[in-house]
């Protein structure tokens, strides 16, 4: 089965490592719209060739897009000669919208994914060989997928060492919005608010693993993730609401100097540890 | 030497651990409210001894203090009993309110400490041998300590591998307000807002490593978290203000739609990791 991957950053690099380990893939076909990374990815070993658009769709049995959100719509309404079998994957962190984007022609060639991993880092150098191993994928409405399609998709990720996980591509973008792009849009604003004091610098000198953590996720592409954004607008608003709400509850309770109320607030919180 | 620490959680079950390695040492002895963490630290070996307060002033040398910190002021009222060159250091997490409680008797024993280092986990069972090693540790208002106790605090901290930092108190604590304390505000927020949705259980399911590193800091102890937001209330409630403007920022050009200046605003947050 030939491979191919559209995007060799962080997502698409580090599939093409992984699926250098499949006995089924006998080749990687990579494409990118910035020459420099295809030359990058070849250097790297994450891609066997680097093709042109025409040639990714008349070679490639299964097509993954691995390209920020908004790429990947536009992409999907320029697959236009792929084999009739062949199945596309798309690993965008939104689902709903690229789904309904999906030109009818080929809605049953594909498979809408999101990896529940990831780094902060981007481009062909970030790439990592078990970035996928032990983590989740989520499959979204997988029953307007072809039957073909679909197990092609599941043996792949299974063979890559992921766990499926089946989803209402809205539902899956609803609770995307709390548990990936909320947590994005308060580290860039934990950045931002540090950065935005004079003696910043000072500040950061300081710095031990908790503000390390916290602010890790800002480091991550802004190209990427103001698509995200984009894409997932409306979700995302409502997970800042129901987050600022708390921090003015938490904000309320100091000001006021409520210590034993602040106190079950913290407590309530460390109740997520029963479930993570 | 004789050591004494005071409070056998994590960090003086991590120094009790550290200090054994330093030659200058020769006992370490301990004392905790809770008779179940003297136990389990004897246990665990973090100390030699585990002694009532009598004890612990008349024979200790240098006495550490890593309670929360309204119980560090409490125990510096009580330091009735040591040694007249005891070196007194406390290790708490903000330091202004703790310099002035300090009696007048004792104020040349005392040299104020903050170490940036932890873990979120706490107890004596958190003990960990290096959690000090290659750390800043901020001394505070060291003018005002003694020459003798300066210098033991110095030799100290960089025989258990740490780098030094010294600083004003009050500076000190609006540093830690915006690289410590309003991080842990806000990864307590971000656990209470996910924990306030319905199918919160399905939401974590899907959790990879971003949403787990900034909800970490959330599984901290809110009896420590309680009494250092008390002391730093005015500067953590300054850092929240800042903040949540700059969540409001973001906010607003989502609502807006306004992509490209999200951008921009994304990769201004960046620049912190020229400096970090």
């Amino acid at each position: 089965m030939t491979a191919g991957i559209v995007g060799l950053g962080l997502m698409g690099g580090s599939l093409g490592l992984a699926l250098r380990g499949v006995p089924e893939i006998d080749r990687i076909l990579g494409h990118d719209h910035n020459p420099d990374h295809g030359e990058e990815a070849l250097k790297l070993g994450l891609v066997d060739e680097v093709v042109d658009w025409e040639r990714l769709q008349q070679e490639s049995d299964v097509i993954f897009l691995a390209v920020p959100v908004e790429g990947i719509i536009k992409a999907l309404q320029n697959l236009t000669a792929i084999k009739p079998a062949c199945t596309v994957i798309d690993l965008g962190s939104t689902k709903a919208k690229i789904v309904e984007s999906i030109p009818p022609a080929i809605r049953k060639n594909v498979v809408a994914a999101h990896p529940m991993t990831g780094t902060e880092k981007f481009g062909p150098s970030a790439a990592l060989p078990n970035l996928y191993r032990d983590k989740i994928v989520v499959l979204c409405d997988l029953e307007q997928s072809g039957e073909l399609q679909r197990e092609t998709a599941r043996a792949l990720f299974r063979a890559i060492g992921m766990k499926i996980v089946t989803m209402d591509a809205r539902e899956h973008d609803r609770h995307a919005a709390y548990i990936s792009h909320l947590p994005h849009a308060i580290s860039y604003a934990l950045a931002n608010a540090v950065m935005s004091q004079e003696d910043a610098k000072n500040i950061v000198i300081l710095a031990a693993g908790g503000f390390r953590d916290m602010s890790r996720l800002a480091k991550s592409s802004p190209l990427m993730w103001e698509d995200v954004f984009k894409q997932n607008r409306d979700n995302l608003l409502e997970a800042m609401d129901c987050f600022e709400e708390e921090l003015r509850v938490c904000r309320a309770l100091v000001k006021g100097e409520k210590w034993e109320e602040l106190r079950d607030w913290m407590e309530s919180a460390q109740k997520l540890y029963d479930i993570l």
